[in-house]
């Protein structure tokens, strides 16, 4: 069986998005225009660089990510929204959206499909789980979801990116998780960001 | 001018001590006896891998700590406490307690004295400059001293040893600070601790 894993940029302060999401403005308060391009320059800028630990994002064989971070619409499906990465997402493999709005699977091109959870961060992730079979699901976010994931025991390994900024106010990781015992498996450095893996022991 | 740093050790959440501190239990609910070992063992059970960083927290000329960090005393100096670490400290220079409280300075064997400063973190971060003339200033800790530092625009330098576990509450890196650009100037892996250190641009 496949392994859980949490693949996530955060600030050295912990923070994987600001405050005061909208639609122009999805990370919030990201100290730049709202489009996360601070936290993120480490994959854009500095791509060569850090080609590995891109790869490693796209490698999941089914994915899970929460409903804030797949869109803006709250409450029940109003408009057809289908993600901000456009008709060739690129997951190629099914995405469970965790929400409490049912709506059926949404097809995309490039074999992604979106599929709507509405029985919590258990079942999301047993879905992807199976829908991968032998390969790794990667929990994508944003944080409030691997926080679920994390408080419910069901992640195996986080690969952190820790990015050179503070925001002091958003969406933080490890926020309302009992404590966790993490074995460092691997940590690598790159000239804007430092990437640590860690596997949850407890 | 020499630059004033900050040398501490954090967990993959920020804290640099559990909550609950008490006299038998410094770092309170640190997962342990409440001695910081599980936070520290880095310096301990790694020295020789460590060496480098271990070595860098003793070349500051003059030091500041909070008075959480010094000691259990709270209130008036209703007691004898001549810190944590024995008769002869391992800093053996200027180390400036910040503390409501007046009390004469104390001096230590091996040219350690303790200073006890009432008038607020410039002025101790002021007076350890001027201790230590052309050299280093290291503010120790505890967090809220150092969240106090960073507030007040006062430190050049974060030197973090973050480590392989979370506490979920207590005393907590960054709280309170407003948003910082920092460089990642250093970043540095060991078996079971991430160094990262991050000079601080506004």
């Amino acid at each position: 069986m496949g392994k859980v894993i949490v693949n996530i940029t955060i600030t050295a302060d912990g923070y994987s998005a600001g405050a005061n999401q909208t639609e122009k403005r999805p990370f919030g308060d990201d100290g730049g225009d709202g489009w996360g391009d601070r936290l993120h320059s480490w994959m854009f800028e500095n791509a060569d660089e850090n080609r590995a630990e891109i790869d490693q994002m796209t490698i999941a064989k089914a994915y899970v990510m929460g409903r804030n971070m797949f869109g803006p619409v709250r409450g029940e499906w109003d408009r057809q929204w289908n993600g901000w990465w456009g008709d060739n997402p690129p997951y190629h493999t099914p995405v469970f959206v965790l929400t409490h709005y049912p709506r059926d699977p949404q097809p995309m091109d490039g074999d992604t499909t979106y599929h709507f959870v509405t029985d919590g961060i258990e079942s999301a992730v047993a879905q992807a789980r199976e829908a991968a079979g032998d390969g790794d699901v990667t929990i994508l976010g944003g944080a409030t979801t691997i926080n679920q994931g994390l408080a419910a025991g069901l992640i195996d390994e986080l690969r952190l990116h820790i990015v050179p900024l503070t925001l002091g106010a958003g969406t933080r990781l490890f926020d309302g998780v009992p404590p966790l015992n993490l074995e460092q498996v691997e940590s690598k450095t790159a000239s804007s960001v430092t990437h640590v893996t860690y596997r949850v022991l407890s």
